[in-house]
């Protein structure tokens, strides 16, 4: 729930009369999202977010992100598209933020993942691949395997106290993905592109059982684009009890292959890929875990969800696991 | 910030189905509000507000808040309106919290208050009260006079690890106050009806420098009119550095009393009216202050800010402090 940063009149007026959109008729804060400050910004011209970037993200950053985002719904990918004031720059700044205006998206995002979810957000997924491919502009991923053992430094001395042998499990996981991942240890690189990195089901409207837009592209970067498929099998295909339901991830990755199909490499990389994205979330919730002081105004994410997950990818042995 | 329930997509489609107000579009859920959880619902046929109430609200008091706002957009006020399912009925039931869908209101509420907002909200306030006139269920209200000495003794053992010497200032402006009051100890009572009883400024949407609706009638009751005026200027009428702006109180009385004109009995009543606002504001926070643990995810507000209130109130000698 976020809106860590409110708007003054004056400033708002001020900002909005840098744009060719039409005059300001409502204007509510949007309760989710937790990195930035998102706001329902209605004018005579139509419907808008504005948000306002906090400190997670980076302002150098912001005109990758923006410009990635362009440049999708340019290429067939219903995502927000930022608006450009008079001026021709989408990104400015409000209430001593970085701003941008982006177009509103209609649909809901599912609270509970059904198997009919799968097979179009893995559809969109792929889309979005494609897309992206003509982006040529780099940005490296922050939170990939090269920043894990970091990761797992910072919450060393703290991270039993969440679960006892917590941290040796991890050691180990570690030790196993780092050198199978795709690109190291004398493994074959898999295709690379511009990735979503955080498609949990909040991140996709759908409407009427198709997928109307996909939104919040501030952990996109470029990498390995299978990777986003072993983030998505961590987030849309364990059920409320923690177990692996294969019909979800049958129809993500059927849907994704009905868009881009994946190679035998690809394939096989699945299960470390997905052991990575497990691990990926596991630590960075560990680290708000460990790191929250517990008056904090945030809502911590329980890590040990995502340790269920890890061993249950580290355990897969082959793609029948996930319905190939 | 608020969406205290969350509601899954079967439960909303089950939940829609039931009126005829278009197909889902959108569903957000809203930064704003404290008390209940708010979601924007769009449909194909328009914009509606959502609201599950949660439990500060008393369930059975809900029929009369619905029934108060509908008459009252009947009337003249621009305030939602409830919008009742197919059987007629607005007052239903949604991921098991009583849940009612009104219609949506344009506007912007005032980030920092203007001495050009004060008349048109003056003038709403009264226009709300003028209305209310025709609506004849009472509702007492319960964080009246009545109800501050047990509020008051709830907060002794902690008030003064707040600030030492609060609570013997408390028992001292108490003192002073409930004999004061209209209606009590020998004075005449004041002209009684439907006051909104938490006009602040987020409550109130503008458009154009005009009120272009008001909302949240959950602290609504019926209670002495001139008391809604006291309340507002508490709530409008202090700069952030804590001064009295005298310029907004008049432009508000003015504005008030171009629609509802106040008797000499209610101008002088004004300062005991404004300190008991004050105390009741600053009751309500204190308990929440002293009874919050510090890690519930929760805003405390500062109850000292309603200290320098009182202190001003209870100062004032006649009506010029007003602007009057």
């Amino acid at each position: 729930m976020a809106v860590y940063t409110d708007v003054s009149d004056g400033a708002l007026r001020a900002f909005l009369s840098e744009y060719q959109i039409g005059d300001l008729t409502a204007f509510r804060g949007i309760a989710e999202g937790v990195e930035n400050s998102n706001f329902v910004l209605r004018t005579t011209g139509g419907d808008f977010i504005l948000t306002l970037y906090e400190r997670r993200v980076d302002p150098d950053d912001l005109p990758w992100f923006l410009g990635l985002m362009g440049y999708l719904s340019d290429h067939g990918l219903s995502c927000p598209r930022p608006v450009p004031a008079r001026d021709g720059a989408a990104l400015r700044t409000l209430a001593g933020r970085p701003a941008a205006v982006t177009t509103f998206l209609s649909g809901v995002w599912p609270r509970q993942v059904l198997p009919a979810h799968c097979a179009p957000v893995g559809a969109a997924l792929a889309t979005l691949h494609a897309a992206g491919q003509g982006y040529d502009a780099v940005r490296p991923n922050a939170l990939g395997p090269a920043a894990w053992p970091a990761l797992v430094a910072a919450c060393r001395a703290d991270g039993d106290s969440v679960q006892p042998g917590l941290m040796a499990e991890l050691d180990a996981a570690l030790a196993e993905i780092l050198p199978a991942w795709p690109g190291q240890g004398g493994h074959a690189d898999l295709p690379r592109g511009q990735i979503h990195a955080d498609l949990f089901p909040d991140n996709v409207f759908f409407l009427d059982g198709a997928v109307s837009g996909i939104i919040d592209f501030y952990f996109a970067c470029t990498d390995i684009l299978a990777y986003d498929i072993a983030i998505c099998l961590n987030a849309w295909c364990f059920d409320a009890d923690g177990s692996f339901d294969v019909a979800k991830s049958r129809a993500l990755i059927a849907g994704y292959e009905s868009v881009r199909p994946l190679s035998e490499a690809e394939r096989r990389a699945l299960p470390v890929l997905a052991s990575g994205g497990a691990l990926r979330f596991l630590l960075t919730r560990l680290y708000d875990w460990v790191n929250t002081p517990p008056g904090a105004m945030v809502t911590r994410k329980d890590p040990l969800d995502y340790l269920r997950r890890l061993r249950f990818h580290r355990a897969v042995r082959d793609g029948g696991a996930y319905g190939l």
